[in-house]
């Protein structure tokens, strides 16, 4: 079999026209955040009295801090116009902002489940959401202890775990999409919306959440294609 | 920054580790599924006078049918040990078989649906899952007739397709993947199954196919690695 190399501008000028589809979808799942909580679920604050106002910071900062930072962070490498130790930088710092705000986020499902009397962690979306964070902050520690201090580590055993570090970040990512789906899906179910607006508004959120992990995906995969 | 190269071996040899821990999770989900549905729902049926049976068709085929068969076509180049146009043939045909259960599969939620006069395709499970089905049947088409047919195109156009292919290929493994957690995550909510037996066996059940779709991602990814 002969070996056909393609020009690998070719996927870098499809890969930048992805990233710019990307960023547009993970602003249009804030919107629809945002008019789905303040609209038509009593807004959020994550000290009210309402139950509600505080349960609904979970979903906002799980999608605007945990998701769409990390994969902001996964993106960093393409638009940050910067050396790259100013890149791995801001990658490093958006994954923590992305940690920090993930935390704040579950907090609040826990502190609106002790008002209502609720039981932690016994949904599948529980499940996975934990299981992600927890993974994450592992796979950021491994990484800030591995890229962030050179002189600690050999080059080899830097470029040894580098695919891991990549396909880990992905993996972690699609569990973070996968944890945000059932999320949606657990409240639209239990809230049972059938098919009104607010039943379709948040498909709608869920959909593009969804096409916002494929698209910053495909966009970090086609870049580095060889 | 130097450029440190790793033995390209290293990372097959991790990838046909993962390759059999995503063959081993796959099993296992197979007969959770059996579990869940012949011990706790009734058994399955796509004839049957019982509504519950032809509905548990659904969920069989499409873990068993849709994401299996698929998951092991992505796997085939690695797994089937035989000349290139071999694997390329049973990678075409496995999908083929993944997208005729799936149909069938879909086929045993809408009748369900059709028993008991239930709406269909209001939930975002039925639009991930339908999305998901129709976009692999394009996928498969636009893989058959380019890569089946080498006489039709020329190699550069197949080298330049490839890319979008794979990436594509993975995209709609973790599309089909959501289907599959949100659809258990619906089944959970909407049975009220809350803290029980059946419960973990579905949450189980959900994060096994989850592990499953990451470790045939990073199998087929660590072994393209260069």
């Amino acid at each position: 079999m002969d070996v056909i190399t393609v020009d690998r501008r070719t996927y870098q000028r499809s890969a930048s026209g992805i990233t710019v589809l990307a960023h547009l979808l993970g602003l249009t799942a804030l919107v629809l955040m945002l008019i789905w909580l303040l609209h038509y679920r009593e807004g959020l604050d994550l000290d009210s009295e309402n139950p509600i106002r505080v349960f609904n910071v979970h979903p906002f900062l799980m999608y605007f801090g945990f998701i769409f930072f990390a994969a902001e962070a996964m993106m960093a490498y393409k638009t940050v116009a910067a050396t790259h130790k100013v890149q791995k930088f801001v990658h490093m710092f958006f994954n923590l902002v992305s940690l920090v705000l993930g935390i704040v986020g579950i907090h609040a499902a826990f502190k609106y489940h002790d008002k209502l009397n609720l039981e932690d962690m016994t949904s599948l979306h529980s499940w996975i959401g934990m299981a992600a964070l927890c993974l994450f902050i592992l796979q950021w520690l491994f990484g800030f202890s591995l890229f962030l201090f050179p002189q600690a580590s050999t080059a080899y055993t830097r470029a040894q775990a580098l695919p891991w570090h990549i396909n880990g970040g992905r993996a972690l990512l699609y569990m973070a999409i996968c944890a945000a789906e059932t999320g949606l899906m657990q409240k639209s179910t239990f809230l049972q919306l059938k098919d009104g607006r607010e039943s379709h508004l948040v498909n709608i959120l869920a959909v593009v959440i969804l096409l916002f992990g494929i698209t910053v995906d495909i966009s970090v995969a086609l870049a580095r294609y060889v």
